[in-house]
């Protein structure tokens, strides 16, 4: 692994036709699964997807983003107690897990491996892209990968290698999300100041130009991430999560 | 970075007495920022604790558990779409951001991060610990580090240099948590079987020997994860969801 690997990486969008054989594949997995969890618990599976008509099908759910669609394989990564609850069981031990805090605790461990997934892969000459969109059709994903109760997809990534290697992004300075002993209380001024870099970066001007906004801010509440959509989620996302029984107290 | 970093790594509870320069902390947040993150809005915030009565009052917090109170530094990673919010009023923009998905993406973006901080600071030879109890106690922390609305900390790490090399703990094998195309359907039976090793480790018998208990499985029901605390939290982390604005739709 290069020595500067974390300051160069960037996201992967779009991938070759070379195919990741099961042997790297396995021993990604193999080595992510050192990751921390919690309690040793290991609350997570991950579903695999490379076959033709399955990755068609998930890669629609993920609005067929070209991301999704042009990865040779698609990892569904899920908050997962049921195998826990059920191995509980066949322990003579009554699980205490259709809650929310459980879902809280899966949920990280399953986005804490989904990032390492992403880390080993790509310091192995992968590209890796995570697809947010998990989140949107999260009820018709757990359908196609047939997820059983208490196991709720909450990460994807999209991997495959590299067809080009993209400039990174911008960021905000470490000083804008960094606060020492207490949250900061920025003023206006300040907050501006810290997301000035951000404003002028060229890409981000070509969007605001593009879409006719009057700032960048407009074009993610207007266009990207709107309040509508989000709330519609946010009922979809809440319904899904009582239904595979992790809301139950 | 050694090459078999991932496959070796574990997490360390027991820190040394030396201290973790600002160069140092400062250089592995820097890098870690490089991590993915949602739409490129970087939805997280992270508080550093150093000072002395302010470690004491957070470790506190996290039960004084020995990583936490034997930490250097303690950083507390939240969901934050506070800063994020206001920079869209800034820009004229009305925010749509408080709601349930909201957070899911910005707790999504926070655990990334931690993971990436950690993995940093694990190869510039740190140790990190994840302290799970972060979530346990997640209004109080949020008081003491002055978190303002939209904010909510998810992921606590204890960072310090390592005392000793602990052994790894078991896990199980990938077999048991990878699924192809579709969620297996295990039996009774091959669940067991994929958690014989896990029941055959060492510690995990002395663990239920210990706590007088007849299986495994009742030391996380009964003792480490019972039920009555997991639905105490599940109501005290929503409350807070809804104290802090991300319940409103």
């Amino acid at each position: 692994m290069e020595n500067d690997y974390f300051s160069k990486r960037a996201t992967i969008r779009e991938f070759s036709d070379k195919k990741i054989s099961q042997t790297v594949l396995s021993s990604i997995l193999e080595k992510a699964m050192r990751a921390p969890t919690c309690g040793n618990m290991q609350l997570y599976s991950v579903v695999v997807t490379r076959e033709k008509e399955n990755k068609e099908a998930l890669s629609k759910l993920h609005f067929d983003q070209p991301a999704a669609k042009g990865a040779d394989v698609l990892l569904t990564v899920c908050a997962d107690f049921n195998r826990f609850s059920r191995w509980c069981r066949l322990g003579r031990a009554e699980p205490g897990y259709a809650n929310f805090h459980s879902f809280m605790m899966a949920c990280t461990d399953a986005v804490i491996l989904a990032q390492q997934i992403a880390t080993v892969a790509e310091t192995e000459g992968l590209g890796t892209c995570w697809l947010g969109t998990v989140n949107y059709n999260a009820a018709r994903i757990s359908e196609l990968l047939e997820l059983p109760a208490l196991t709720v997809p909450v990460a994807a990534l999209a991997l495959g290698y590299p067809a080009a290697s993209p400039e990174q992004p911008e960021r905000l300075p470490v000083e804008a999300w960094v606060h020492n002993e207490k949250y900061r209380k920025d003023t206006d001024g300040e907050l501006l100041a810290l997301h000035e870099e951000k404003e002028e970066f060229p890409a981000n001007k070509r969007f605001v130009e593009e879409n006719g906004k009057q700032s960048l801010a407009q074009v993610f509440t207007d266009i990207r991430y709107p309040r509508d959509v989000n709330e519609a989620v946010s009922e979809s996302f809440l319904s899904l999560l009582r239904d595979k029984g992790f809301m139950k107290s």
